[in-house]
């Protein structure tokens, strides 16, 4: 049986403001990783305009139509050209509204928009909160599940994709040190990846960004993890460009949940205790 | 303001069939912890029976009613003697039926017994599922919710004692290795553990045994973790009896769901999308 794939999280460094020159990183990085043998590529969260806004009116600049924009327009011909498929983390405007997506491209087009639904600090000044629920999308490569960044704090947001049988959850992020983050362990949202790859039976690929933006560091670790909450490869250093790429195995990922004749992640939940899974559409 | 106290997870080797030994190894240990300052004491699962049993003629041997058995008259005598509180994972005999308990003793008594809900594996030849729901206690040093070993693979858990407004989840474990644990990594448990702790703001102290019983390893590994999810103390090797302690702040606990002007961990979430908190009740 071949139900194998490869998938690349493309961590990169964006400029706030810079939309061409991000745009531009990112197909470059697309571009390699799937000519390298990349089915499923994952960029980072508001990688076409940057993170740290300074105003309303910069967001409002910076962001784009989907699928009708630039970005959008530049990954559908990566997809296109190489046969992968895509998921990018954009600053997304639809009318007078901005959100903070996940979109997913395939080689025959737009097959799906998220929108952020939990929102982060000053986040809260510039984008609306997602208004499409929870997002998974059938493609020939499997059931791609779309989350980004804050959402993975709400271990919901998993449950959800899960009841949608995600077999892979893309996760564009912005990863910044928090109150809780220390030496000796790794970043919370790796913690938070792996944990919610253990619970849920299913792989978790995070494309984070690096460098510095008006006084702002992000931590890089892109990471992608196995449907047992393992490593597939080393976590992203904290600094460079870095693509993290590894296989993915859908024969493992959907026998992940039975764990022992007694145990299955999803029926051992007590329905009785605390209801059904939520489906988050 | 002084909402501070000890907790101390109290790390032992237990052996299957000799609850006796056992029980007298768990109180040398709570004893000294106490009169070392804890307030909370944290014992494992199963501390009285040890494991890995053999057959449902073993299991009802070594099991005990609570709290009118040896184990709980032991335990509770430490809290009258030293003032401290102390959860112990206990196996519990009520009629015919076997749980695998956490128990939680103060200085005035037996204040409440949680009843697994999720069993692991060959668990499931000898409990019952609980039938208490989630279980938070109502204490002087604070609001201690119940929870034990396999629970933690499932978030409800800890989002119901969230809902109940637990401080500090004291979690009796016999963890042993996964499919998911690997070099490099934290135990899975422990991972489950510093997630949970960071998505509902709250601490989390879990004692685990070390040894060995009938070919079967335990990791130790035992952990108190803090409502940022930061470690509070190194975690526990994995083969020697050890104590995990540090101070809790219940200032700090029950601060840390805000995590900006914009940002509460609990209001945050969009029950829009998937509904409110289960209580578990």
């Amino acid at each position: 049986m071949s139900a194998r794939y490869r998938v690349a999280c493309l961590q990169m460094e964006c400029a706030v403001g810079e939309p061409s020159r991000n745009i531009a990183t990112a197909v470059r990085l697309a571009r390699s990783a799937a000519r390298a043998g990349a089915r499923l590529l994952v960029l980072p969260e508001l990688c076409n305009s940057g993170y740290v806004l300074a105003s309303r009116a910069e967001a409002h600049a910076l962001a784009e139509p989907v699928p009708d924009g630039p970005a959008s327009s530049a990954f559908l011909e990566v997809c296109r050209e190489t046969g992968a498929y895509l998921v990018a983390g954009l600053a997304e405007r639809d009318g007078a509204d901005l959100y903070s997506s996940a979109v997913l491209y395939g080689p025959d087009g737009h097959l799906g928009t998220y929108r952020k639904l939990h929102l982060w600090n000053t986040e809260n000044l510039y984008f609306e909160p997602g208004d499409l629920g929870v997002r998974v999308v059938h493609t020939e490569i499997g059931r791609i599940g779309l989350a980004v960044c804050y959402d993975a704090w709400f271990p919901e947001t998993f449950r959800a994709l899960a009841a949608q049988r995600a077999d892979l959850v893309a996760m564009p992020v912005n990863w910044v040190r928090g109150p809780g983050d220390a030496e000796g362990s790794h970043p919370a949202g790796v913690t938070l990846a792996i944990a919610a790859a253990t619970c849920n039976g299913m792989s978790i690929a995070v494309a984070d960004r690096v460098g510095e933006e008006r006084g702002q560091r992000f931590l890089g670790a892109s990471t992608l993890v196995g449907p047992r909450g393992q490593l597939l490869a080393p976590l992203a250093g904290d600094t460079d460009e870095q693509v993290v790429a590894a296989e993915i195995d859908l024969e493992a990922i959907r026998s992940a949940r039975t764990w022992s004749p007694y145990n299955h992640l999803m029926h051992d939940r007590r329905t009785d205790v605390y209801g059904p899974l939520p489906t988050g559409r």
